[in-house]
């Protein structure tokens, strides 16, 4: 792992589970993982233990998987147990979702089958914004409001579906299904398409393949208890 | 026009707007718009006087004129004020809504400035589904889903986009903004995909290219008055 020395300075950003940080180094910021955990719109909240701790160390792991299929991230290096540095991107506020397995919002909005396998992969486009309450979008909205043009998106689409097919796998062969996850893209210094953001049990359903056991946020969000266990055995199977 | 002689069998389905029989010629229904009008998910109801006689004139006119320009439609002749011969389709339960100019639901959802013309068209799938509220969906729900496959989508969105461009002229012709509109399209004998529904002020918004005043079913949404004089206008100018 190439060793990047930064110094944490001003504070740029905080989200529900995030806080980015300035360095030094203008090109380069520091991505801190809470411990906090929100659902429902931010209606429920709560902690779960060593979650940033978790996130981050599995969101590295991945990044760097991806990057060896030459999926470009903005990962650069570990930074510490719950920081990770990272290239500074214009992020296209549109949060990107894959889907393997019905379920979630798929069942209640569209009524199909909870737990359906699907035959091929849907892509689904939601707009970043809180207070419309990150509404479903589709690649015209995005074209539209000026958020990506069209080489953009189709780049998007064709990152989005090698990281599904990239992380299936990776998942499947720790057995666990990839059942959907939320990615989030943005623009590098010389305006190339990055993934951002992170993948870890906050942003992706994964289930247990023998026992279909959920090992994700849906323990938090469904009260199913042993929530900080889910993160720690994923974080787990990820380094084995 | 051709000269066909059917005579109206069983009904087939009664909607919101229209009603469907059959006739002798299974190939052939019979389609008569009625005079109710419904907004807000069937929460708003009342009727429009000659609606039905307008509506169903208005679309003959603008299904015939799509053909000219090889767009394949349902429609075959008129059978009286207020019905049309159609062919039978299956229908694809997806309603197909081209955007040229921001304003009702995306100025609701995403904040957009109402009147706001787009750079270029929106196209929107929504499932029609009462029960779920015609969530929307995009082109990889309606694959998965089973209702069309990708190349009959690529088509849909093909016409849709050739509807609009020809429907615009049309339009502004007669001095109306074609703001958005709704189509459904369904396959005929031979698995063909065609335009059905309907074209009228019920599924277009109009607006008067000089004093922008509404000439469509958003008078009677809104509760703005001059309901049936818009229809009335409305087919005036088509015909004119």
């Amino acid at each position: 792992m190439k060793e990047i020395k930064v110094k944490k300075k001003k504070k740029l950003y905080e989200g529900k589970a995030k806080i980015v940080y300035e360095t030094e180094n203008e090109e380069l910021l520091i991505q801190e993982f809470k411990d906090d955990a929100t659902a429902f719109d931010g209606k429920k909240k709560g902690k779960i233990k060593e979650k940033g701790a978790f996130n981050n160390q599995i969101s590295g792991r991945l990044f760097t998987f991806l990057e060896s299929y030459h999926v470009p991230t903005h990962f650069v290096s570990q930074f510490s147990a719950n920081a990770m540095v990272i290239k500074r991107l214009e992020m296209i506020p549109v949060e990107v979702v894959m889907r393997n397995v019905a379920t979630g919002s798929l069942v209640k909005r569209y009524g199909v089958k909870d737990g359906t396998e699907l035959d091929h992969p849907i892509i689904e486009f939601y707009l970043k914004d809180d207070a419309k309450h990150d509404p479903m979008i589709n690649e015209d909205h995005v074209i539209a409001f000026g958020h990506a043009d069209a080489d953009e998106i189709k780049l998007i689409k064709r990152y989005a579906q090698k990281i599904n097919a990239v992380l299936q796998s990776f998942f499947f062969r720790r057995d666990m299904v990839l059942v959907d996850f939320k990615l989030e893209f943005g623009r590098g210094k010389s305006g190339k398409i990055k993934l951002g953001d992170e993948i870890s049990p906050d942003t992706c359903r994964l289930w247990d393949v023998q026992s279909g056991e959920k090992l994700d946020k849906d323990r938090f969000r469904q009260d199913l208890g042993k929530v900080e266990e889910a993160y720690r055995e994923v974080h787990r199977r990820v380094f084995s």
